[in-house]
């Protein structure tokens, strides 16, 4: 059985974890019978959206404790995760990559990464074990391996986006979101999901594929 | 193209929908095809749950706003929506459906129920247009419908759960979570999901069962 951590970064994708790309990811790990533990840092949010109106509200929310809402509680501080105690690592999307677990969403390819999400991917990469990234995860993940090699990901083909991960160093491939690239050298394997607006059904596709691809070589 | 409505009852298990059945029956609707649209009231939630701990906290939450998280912004509020317009409900679970849409987790078959959701659900029910509940869903459908003929529905094996529901005047029929009950008479189709504490694996078959029964009859 494959040991599998998933980080959560809250729980709404337009300030925490992409809700349906979570789930998604936990349905077919669970499917290929991985055993799952989800884990997520113990800190404020930067801040929290009105996911109606789309504007910030004066609100403070912890990412560990609305993470625990997809995780329904059971969910550890990210700063136990330890990739010498799991075989893959798959990392959902949303914002909350880009403003909680990084600020990649304010300065891009200059963005810092909260420490234990930096660490935890280095030991998982520098241990060669492979990591499933979904949306704006793999954009994250070219700013903390920048020093260490790069990868090749896709986040779909937004230009932007696709520019800071070559400006890290990195290689964008455009790809559908039906789809996924995955990387052998380094093992990483990464979808778009809803870097488009795109159907549920096609988002489940994307990441039915990158947790396969993750699992077949864990 | 079939139009389905789905009712949140806010975002994550103890104080509101239950995130992975509403992104499931999202994702089978989806790939049947389907045409869906997400409601919720703009009522204030009962209390919000710290879901790390599991004790209420002293916030106060929007049953719409939160559902919205769900919805990726995409949710109109439960007024707005009438049965005429479309052809399904399905109604994911949650103590949101026991605490937000009604009182049932407090008051059992003496539960009061929210005034649009009781009158969308009576609306479907009484123009004969399937509906499929999930979790505690389906004890709340026998409180709406105690006087106007009840169901034959599953909520899996609780017992004082199934109590509740018998209590009401419908019929409990006792179900694994990848199973599901249809009550052809009512067109209703029911599935325990995370009334027990199963594998999201097993809890999605049950829920697209339901999904698949809903849209046959539709």
């Amino acid at each position: 059985m494959k040991r599998v951590a998933v980080i959560l970064s809250g729980c709404g994708y337009l300030d925490g974890a992409e809700i349906r790309e979570s789930v998604l990811a936990l349905l077919y790990l669970d499917q290929a019978g991985a055993k799952v533990e989800i884990f997520a840092p113990d800190i404020d949010q930067y801040h929290v959206v009105d996911h109606l109106s789309g504007n910030p509200t004066k609100e403070s929310r912890n990412v560990l404790k609305e993470s625990a809402r997809i995780a329904r509680s059971k969910i550890k501080p990210l700063q136990q995760l330890h990739a010498v105690d799991f075989d893959a690592l798959v990392l959902p999307g949303g914002y909350g990559v880009a403003k909680n677990l990084s600020d990649f969403a304010f300065k891009g390819k200059d963005a810092s990464v909260e420490p234990d999400f930096a660490r935890v991917v280095t030991e998982f990469y520098q241990a060669q074990k492979p990591i499933g990234a979904i949306c704006i995860a793999p954009a994250v993940l070219a700013v903390i391996l920048q020093s260490q090699g790069g990868a090749t990901v896709t986040i779909g083909e937004d230009a932007g986006t696709a520019a800071a991960i070559t400006a890290c160093g990195s290689t964008h491939e455009i790809c559908d979101t039906e789809d996924f690239v995955y990387d052998p050298a380094n093992k990483i394997a990464s979808c778009s999901a809803y870097m488009r607006e795109d159907s549920i059904a096609k988002v489940a596709q994307g990441i039915e594929k990158v947790v396969k691809q993750v699992l077949s070589v864990a």
